[in-house]
């Protein structure tokens, strides 16, 4: 592995990791993804990593603000709503997507957001819903809601 | 409230927190759930409160372990898998529920699990759907599956 890597650097290590950053892509490894040591993690399309400094401050979020069903009356509940709130806002500002024509709904997961979109699509005798042989599952799974012809 | 604390206390304090438990409420108060401060948390059933311990416990197994999408197929994925099996099995455990009879799913919450026994639920033209009219929205949500008659 490691002569490896000299090799690779020697003819890529100008573009290798993040040379204009303020870290190199080996301390973000050290500092950030510790936990990773010399896995060579590539499912980002499955599932990404955070970081530890992502993590740090979730951990400080979650233990010092009282959060609640953002569907409920109380205070940590409106607490809750607003910042669920303000997430939605921040997603669609990212997308450059306007709130009069966009709304961001946080779903479990690819294939709970593909079954919503398969449910909530206004399906006529027309439609036809095209896919790949090689679309997974979770997309095929659109198949069952256009009106059968 | 101090005062209605102290009233409180000389009627009912025998019985108050947990009397035999190895902390008192306030010790529990002021150790694990510290963000409370004076707050009185009673939304329970639309969102219960984790303790400080539990936040460090995911966060030490969360920024120690690789874990990826469950039904992917790397090592971090099998290692989430087998994680999430397990936590089946618990669950069905505490509830004296036989994995031959029951099966546990995890859903993002009570209307994803309400809207999914709605949509699996084997109805038949005499099936009688009740529901009183103090029930959440998310269970009058079931309206919609029972065929019409
Ligand atoms: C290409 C692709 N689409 C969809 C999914 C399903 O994602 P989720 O588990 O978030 O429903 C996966 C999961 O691995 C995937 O790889
Ligand atoms: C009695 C009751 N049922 C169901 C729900 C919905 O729960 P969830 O937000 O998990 O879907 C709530 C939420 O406050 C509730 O109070």
């Amino acid at each position: 592995m490691a002569t490896a890597k000299e090799e690779f650097l020697k003819e890529f290590g100008e573009h290798y990791g993040y040379p204009n950053g303020p870290k190199t892509i080996d301390q973000i490894r050290a500092t950030e993804f510790n936990r990773l040591q010399d896995l060579v993690y590539l499912d980002h399309a499955g599932a990404t990593l955070y970081s530890e400094l992502q993590m740090d401050s979730v951990f400080k979020d979650l233990t010092s603000n009282v959060y609640g069903n953002p569907h409920s009356q109380s205070d940590s509940s409106s607490a809750t709503f607003e910042i669920v709130r303000d997430a939605r806002q921040q997603v669609l500002d990212y997308c450059n997507a306007s709130p009069k024509d966009y709304k961001c709904i946080f779903t479990s997961g690819a294939t709970a957001a593909l079954k919503m979109v398969g449910e909530a699509f206004p399906w006529s005798c027309n439609s036809n819903f095209m896919y790949t042989m090689e679309n997974h599952n979770s997309v095929l799974g659109i198949r069952e809601y256009p009106p059968q012809k």
